[in-house]
């Protein structure tokens, strides 16, 4: 995937399924993902990295404890370790996510919704 | 930083000086810049690090030894650790790089082009 550039944007809209980040780019030990959402995530957070949401299309709120960030496009919001979260979107939402490698999308709480992230291929 | 979320594109927009790159956010050991350029680069590499490179307005011209890269906005490279590459914009470009901390912009050449990255400030 280092050989070629491509749009953020484009690959995150060729995604079929909802909450199932592809990965799209490799930076030294962190991965970039892209993800379309909608709706409501659960509650977790990451104890071992930081987790960087870049707003593609669309508008993603982040809900933390003790407040909420609003993202539109163009927007990025970095989430510490560690930090409890919950993205939101209920008007459907399409976001790049750069993160250590081997993040798992439901962090420390696991359950129905988590999602390996796999990588992006041409049949998305 | 951490505090609020930002739009990438205005805090590069909001730069006066060309060829300085702003430091806007924090992943892990990563750091996450801004800087508005136009015109040549110098050729130069980074032995310790890969290089992303999204464009956020203009376009930008990612010349290797043996190709080129021609990016618009909201496309990503990564320039991989030890390859040589000098950016292009004939017609000025914001971009956005996203690499190890304390990266120096000229890489392994230093020389007259060498600018310390600089964290962001509400004065830009």
């Amino acid at each position: 995937m280092d050989g070629s550039s491509f749009n953020l944007a484009d690959r995150a809209r060729s995604l079929a399924e909802l909450w199932s980040p592809a990965i799209v780019a490799r930076i030294n030990d962190h991965e970039v993902k892209v993800a379309r959402i909608e709706g409501e995530f659960i509650w977790h957070a990451h104890p071992d990295t930081d987790e960087a949401f870049l707003v593609l299309s669309g508008r993603l709120r982040l809900e933390l404890r003790d407040r909420a960030v609003e993202l539109g496009p163009g927007d990025l919001y970095v989430v510490p370790r560690g930090v409890e979260h919950r993205p939101v979107a209920p008007g459907g939402c399409d976001i790049a996510m750069i993160e250590l490698a081997g993040t798992v999308n439901t962090g420390d709480v696991g359950g129905e919704r988590t999602v390996e992230a796999r990588e992006w291929t041409e049949a998305d």
